[in-house]
């Protein structure tokens, strides 16, 4: 047996590291990978990769934004409520039709909102301010009871877009609003990037394929659900390699037909602590560099970050216990992806991961360790509450049952009931649906 | 041409109204729909339909936490620093295998993490607390520094889950916690509520699909992309039904072909002023009851909302305008969706969809008017400040340059610079992804 060291990492630093890395791994993928023709129907939430250009002027015409009557101001200058202006009405123009007539002084015609200015009008006088009898009779008049200026209530052809303009800036992350002017400019397609591809491999003897048979001493592989979840949670697309058993061997093949694969980043689970078996580090040096290897905190102590030599991809080892694998995933892996996917490009007013709390109870944390303390969250009032989950981090069901976690430096080893703290959400109100199981 | 009268209906009234409106029709949504089966690598986002229990013991065996040694934790009650305990060890068990051997008094086995404990065995002592020398000995002793209570740094079968016991509840949205915990008991598929059903019509005889030629006075059609894309923001299914003339009989056909789809909700925009040819409040009067017919709110004023006799579906009809369409729809509609889908279930701590600001200029609205003033926010320092958008609710463009809006009620016709506003946010930061773009 015996005890390998670790060369333990301060967390600063390790997360000071990967975002230095994420800033040029992001860089350099948006400027290898491809980009993707998406269909405008579903293009939401997808990252522009060339800026887009109208080929319309919208609106394509002079166009009535009320309903009333086009006619030529000038005509309306001095209308009042006791001195209505009396014009012709030629015909009415319904929206979606081009206007078989134009005006003159002293005529005009009805017009709907959206419908096309004829020639000849300047201004649209809206219907509450005329009075109009007979629609059906031969001779049609309509009495104008409000002056217009010229302009008034027209949106000029190409004065929201004009043709040529750029409506949307390579980078943009497509929401609701930004499809629709793409609706409205008749685009029915758009470059985006492509999604970073992250493999997930887990590691270990004892595991098995959730559904196969449990023979003794196994049990069932929690983390390739769990983290490629995570991994969809945070933009990119998870490609599972399952499960490898704990020998150089067999872990060095996952790596390479991961490379193989595309993947921008590795992932595995398991495999990192110092005890028998563990053999990732070696792995990792082997086909690269280790960067990070044990980091100061609780749990997660295990936690390897290292560089395959050949495509310069990085790899994560994360400890093999769910619940840990978790932490670090969302403390040192999460922020990476979210930076290379452009997740993190539309966080700026973001508030959602984080929430404060007050301590229900006292909470006591190991001396000695920066450890996260898995609580969970409950509403008292107006605020929230944490209670500490007491399972462990070895029990699978602390990941159900906790909502957050709460960081407790080293050198403090007591919360006291009542003080305040920062909620760190696991379940982020940002991630539901970001999972793409709203398709 | 002329004048129709609206019933204006106050905002509070509509948006209680429809509150309650949803509560029963998700009930009854969720009492009436069949579930579906879902795998469970696809199952994130989705909504539990029935509760579901482990077949298998977590863990399924007594389980070491610690890399060390399996001992009789009664053998090392008086091992101390200067007088440890010596056991022979019978052998090594590592994670995966079923131990061979059981131990007795005097002697051990070495034993990884997650590792079966062997018989005869009650507590691992770690190893950091003990010393062997030769392991590869024929005769291996270890020296044990530090005593062990009984049950120390095992965890027993079934102490996380027990067989049978309820895992996931019925109504729970899956996060990559729970798929975990769906894993570690070794299921496959979950059974999950369908999502609801939106169909969506575009209405207006001026309005073509995007990509299709603009002939003279024709405009393309954007709600259909923007409302298709919120619908699916809010957790529901859309389905287009494209566009129809501004006719009863087309109208009405469109209706029903959305009822016969299975539609639980249906959503109309267009037609529904006051204006010449604005058909939906009479097609929706035949086919069913109208609620509400106008709104105290600008813009949204033609805001309809009815039901159809038939099969008590809920239909929205939306101004044809783009960005009074989607402020009616996050206002009036989104809650519903959110209801019957039951994204709002999880956003109980959800902040992402108002925002603090200051006005960065002074802000004006229309006298007499409740009116959502769009607006962009920029930082200021740590805080957000917000700037009127001017181009007007008639503009396409106005919909991708504001990042939300700030209400003010009637009466409220001045926002100083440097007031306090509540930002409520066009592009949630909750949103984004929850568009189902990353799978």
């Amino acid at each position: 047996m015996g005890k390998q060291f670790l060369a333990i990492t301060a967390k600063e630093e390790v997360t000071r590291n990967i975002a230095e890395l994420s800033t040029k791994l992001a860089k350099r993928i948006v400027a290898e990978t491809e980009s993707v023709r998406i269909d405008r129907y579903e293009a939401l939430g997808r990252i522009v990769a060339r800026d887009m250009y109208s080929p319309h002027d919208i609106p394509p015409f002079d166009r009535a934004t009320m309903d009333g009557y086009a006619v030529v101001a000038s005509n309306t200058f001095y209308a009042a409520e006791d001195n209505p202006a009396a014009l012709r009405v030629k015909c009415s123009i319904p929206a979606g039709e081009f206007p078989s007539q134009s005006i003159e002084q002293g005529s005009c015609t009805g017009i709907s909102t959206g419908a096309v200015i004829p020639k000849g009008a300047d201004a649209v006088v809206k219907v509450e301010n005329t009075v109009e009898e007979d629609v059906a009779a031969t001779v049609r008049t309509v009495k104008i009871y409000k002056p217009v200026a010229p302009g008034e209530n027209i949106m000029l052809a190409g004065s929201d877009i004009k043709r040529g303009e750029r409506i949307v800036n390579k980078g943009t992350i497509l929401t609701p609003r930004e499809t629709g002017v793409l609706a409205a400019c008749g685009l029915n397609e758009v470059v985006a990037r492509k999604k970073p591809i992250v493999a997930v491999i887990s590691t270990g003897n004892e595991i098995v394929t959730p559904g196969e048979t449990l023979t003794p001493g196994k049990i069932y592989d929690v983390n390739t659900q769990t983290l490629c979840d995570s991994v969809r949670d945070n933009g990119c697309i998870p490609v599972s390699l399952g499960i490898t058993r704990d020998n150089i061997k067999e872990m060095a093949g996952k790596i390479r037909e991961s490379l193989n694969e595309g993947a921008d980043v590795i992932i595995l689970s398991g495999g990192t602590s110092a005890g028998a078996g563990d053999v990732l580090p070696n792995v990792i040096e082997e086909l690269g560099e280790i960067i990070v290897h044990g980091v100061d905190i609780k749990p997660g102590k295990p936690f390897v970050f290292g560089m395959c030599r050949e495509k310069s991809v990085p790899v994560f080892g994360l400890p093999g216990n769910p619940t840990s694998a978790l932490i670090t995933f969302n403390l040192f892996v999460a922020p990476l992806l979210r930076t290379i996917s452009g997740v993190s490009l539309q966080s700026d007013y973001d508030k959602g991961e984080i929430t404060r709390a007050k301590a229900a109870v006292r909470i006591f944390s190991e001396p000695g360790r920066n450890e996260y303390v898995l609580v969970n969250l409950e509403r008292a009032g107006k605020n929230f509450v944490v209670y500490p989950i007491l399972t462990g981090s070895g029990a699978i069901t602390t990941l159900s049952k906790a909502e957050g976690y709460v960081f407790m430096a080293k050198g403090k080893e007591i919360l006291e009931e009542g003080e305040e703290v920062v909620v760190e959400l696991l379940t982020k109100p940002v991630s539901f649906g970001k999972r793409g199981a709203f398709t």
